[in-house]
C-alpha cells in the first residue's frame, strides 16, 4: 500500500503535468514578458472583470518582418524581388548598368540596398507589376514553395518564430482576431499568410501598389500598376488600421521604429491596452541587431535606443529573444 | 376517431406551417428572384455539392445607398452634410454666396447637387474634416440618433429595406461574411452599420478622406484632412474589395451603374458566383427611378437601361421592388 506522502506526491505530479500540458506558450520562458501577456489576456477575457473586452473588440495587430518571421540578413521580399530580377534580366539588358539592378545581379545586396526603402520600391515596381493580381499570387506561391534562407537553408516559411506562432493560436483561442500590419507588400503576404500563420487575406494589411480594373478575355481582372498606393510603415500603420479595421487594436506587437505609431495608436485607445516589442539580441539562434542596447545597427528594421526608452517609459513589454524564448524556430531540436 | 384523410391533411398542414415558419426571407415574394437566391445558397453550402464553397471564402458584398437603405430624394449623407453646413454657417459668412453652400442654406438641394459628386465631396471636405476620427464618429452617432427622413418622418436607420435585412441574416446563418462596399463615407457608415445591419466596422468599405497621425494631449489620434483618399465607386469598388478583403466575393448586391464593376469582378471569379441588382420601381411604397425600363432618371444612383440589359445578358438577378418584395420597410403594417 502506498504511503500518504507517495499519493500526495503523485497527485502533485499529476497537477503539474496538467498545468504543463495546458501551457499555451511553451516556447516562452517563465518571466516578465510571458507573465505580462497571460495576465493581460486573462483580465480582458474574464467575464465580470472591470477590464473585460467584448469579443468583437478583441483586435490584435502584428508587424510581420522581424516580429513574426526572420527579416535578416535582408527582408524576405527582397530575395523575392532579386529572384524576379534574375528571371527578367534577359529582357532588360539595361539593368546591367542601372542601379539597384546592377548590384543585385552581381549578388551585392548591400550596395543595392544602400538607398534603403527607395531601392526596394524601385525593384518592386520593375519586377512585380504589369500582371493581374491572380497571376501575381501564383508567382509568389511558386516562389515561396521552394525559396530558402541563405544562412539556415530552411524554407522562408519555416523561418517563423515559434513563440509568436503559439501566441497567435493562444490569442485566437481567446477570441482575438489576429491581423498582420506590415510594411511588406499586402499581396505578397496574402499569398501564404493563411497557410503559415492562420491569418486570412482580409486580416492582412500592408503596403500596396495601385491596381487598374480591366476586362480581359471577357473577364474582370485587376492589373498591378507601377505606382505606389500606400506605404504601410510608421504613421501609415495607424492610418491603415483605421482604414481597414476601423477599431483600435487592444494588443499590438512589433519590433522596430516602424511600429512605433501602431503601438502609440493602440495605447491611445480607451480602457486597457497591451503593447509589445521584440528585441533581436540572440546572435546564436537568430540575429542580434538594434542599435538599442549597443546591438549592431541595421538599415531596415532598426530598433533604436529611443524606441527602447519609450517602451520602458510607456510600460510596453520588451521581449528579449535570448532570455524570453526557449525556442526560436520550430525546426530547432 | 379521425379519418385517415383528416390525419394526412393535419400532417400536411403542420409541415406547411413548419416550412412557413422556417422561411428565412418572409418579406420576399415567391418568384424567380427569391428562388435564385435560395437555390444559390443551398448549392454552395451543401457538403459534397460540386459547387460547394468553403466557409472562409463565403464573402458577400453589398452596396449601401439604394441597396440596403433608401437613397431618395437624395443620399442620407447629404442630409448629414446639410445639417453640418447649417450648424457651421455662423462661422462661415462666405457660404452665403458660395456654392454649393448657398443653395443648401436656402434649402435648394437640387441646385446644390447640380454638380453631382463633386458638390458632395466639397461639402464633406468643408464640414466633416479637421476633427479626430473619434470626434467624427460621435458627431455621426448624435446626428443619426434623431435625424428623420423628409417624406416618411422615420429615422434614417428605419429606412432600411426589410427584405435585405432578412437576406443579411440568412447569408450569415449560412456562414457568409457580409460586407458593405459603398461610395458613401467609410467612417460615416461605420458609426451605425453594426447596430443597424449587424455589419462590424472591419467589414465596412467605402470612400475615404486622408487622415493624419498626431499626438494630442499625450495620446495618439488620427485627424481627418480635407483631401480625398479613395473614391469607392465604379471600378473603385473592385479595387477596394481586393485591397480590403483580398478575395473575390461569391455574392454581390447593388442597384446602380456605380455597382457594375463590383458585379463584374464578382462574376469574373472561378466557380459559381451570384450577382443581384435592385430595381426601384415602386413609387407607392418607396421611389421609382431608373432610367432603366422608362423609369424617371436621377442624378445619383442611376440604374440605366445599359445596366439592365447587361444584367439580363449576364444572368444577374434583377429584383423588382414592386413585384418581389411584399414589405419594403419594417415599419409598414
Amino acid at each position: 500500500m502506498k504511503s500518504l506522502l507517495t499519493r500526495i506526491l503523485a497527485a502533485l505530479l499529476l497537477l503539474t503535468n496538467v498545468a504543463l500540458a495546458a501551457d499555451p506558450l511553451p516556447s516562452w520562458n517563465d518571466g516578465a514578458a510571458k507573465a505580462s501577456i497571460v495576465a493581460f489576456v486573462e483580465k480582458v477575457t474574464k467575464p465580470g472583470s472591470p477590464d473585460f473586452v467584448p469579443v468583437p473588440e478583441r483586435i490584435a495587430t502584428f508587424d510581420n518582418d522581424g516580429t513574426l518571421w526572420c527579416e535578416q540578413p535582408v527582408p524576405v521580399q527582397l530575395y523575392f524581388a532579386l529572384d524576379r530580377v534574375k528571371a527578367l534580366a534577359p529582357q532588360h539588358p539595361e539593368w546591367k548598368t542601372k542601379e539597384p539592378f546592377a548590384s543585385l545581379l552581381k549578388g551585392d545586396l548591400k550596395t543595392a540596398l544602400a538607398d534603403g526603402d527607395h531601392a526596394l520600391l524601385e525593384l518592386v515596381m520593375a519586377t512585380l507589376t504589369g500582371m493581374t493580381t491572380v497571376e501575381f499570387e501564383q508567382i509568389v506561391k511558386d516562389w515561396i514553395a521552394t525559396a530558402k534562407h541563405p544562412k539556415t537553408g530552411k524554407l522562408y516559411t519555416e523561418m517563423v518564430y515559434q513563440p509568436m506562432q503559439e501566441l497567435l493560436v493562444y490569442l485566437r483561442a481567446n477570441a482575438f482576431k489576429t491581423y498582420i500590419v506590415s510594411g511588406g507588400g499586402i499581396e505578397f503576404m496574402r499569398a501564404w499568410a493563411d497557410e503559415v500563420y492562420g491569418i486570412p487575406p482580409e486580416q492582412v494589411i500592408g503596403s500596396s501598389i495601385k491596381t487598374k480594373f480591366e476586362i480581359r478575355d471577357g473577364k474582370a481582372v485587376l492589373v498591378r500598376l507601377p505606382e505606389l498606393n500606400f506605404n504601410d510603415d510608421k504613421a501609415g500603420k495607424a492610418i491603415s488600421i483605421n482604414l481597414h479595421i476601423g477599431r483600435r487594436p487592444v494588443m499590438a506587437f512589433g519590433n522596430s521604429d516602424g511600429d512605433r505609431e501602431m503601438l502609440e495608436y493602440t495605447q491611445g485607445g480607451s480602457g486597457v491596452r497591451f503593447e509589445l516589442v521584440v528585441l533581436h539580441d540572440d546572435a546564436a539562434r537568430e540575429y542580434a541587431y538594434g542599435p538599442a542596447k549597443g546591438l549592431p545597427d541595421v538599415k531596415l528594421g532598426a530598433f533604436t535606443q529611443a524606441l527602447y526608452d519609450q517602451a520602458k517609459k510607456n510600460n510596453w513589454t520588451v521581449v528579449s529573444m535570448k532570455e524570453d524564448w526557449n525556442r526560436v524556430f520550430a525546426f530547432e531540436k
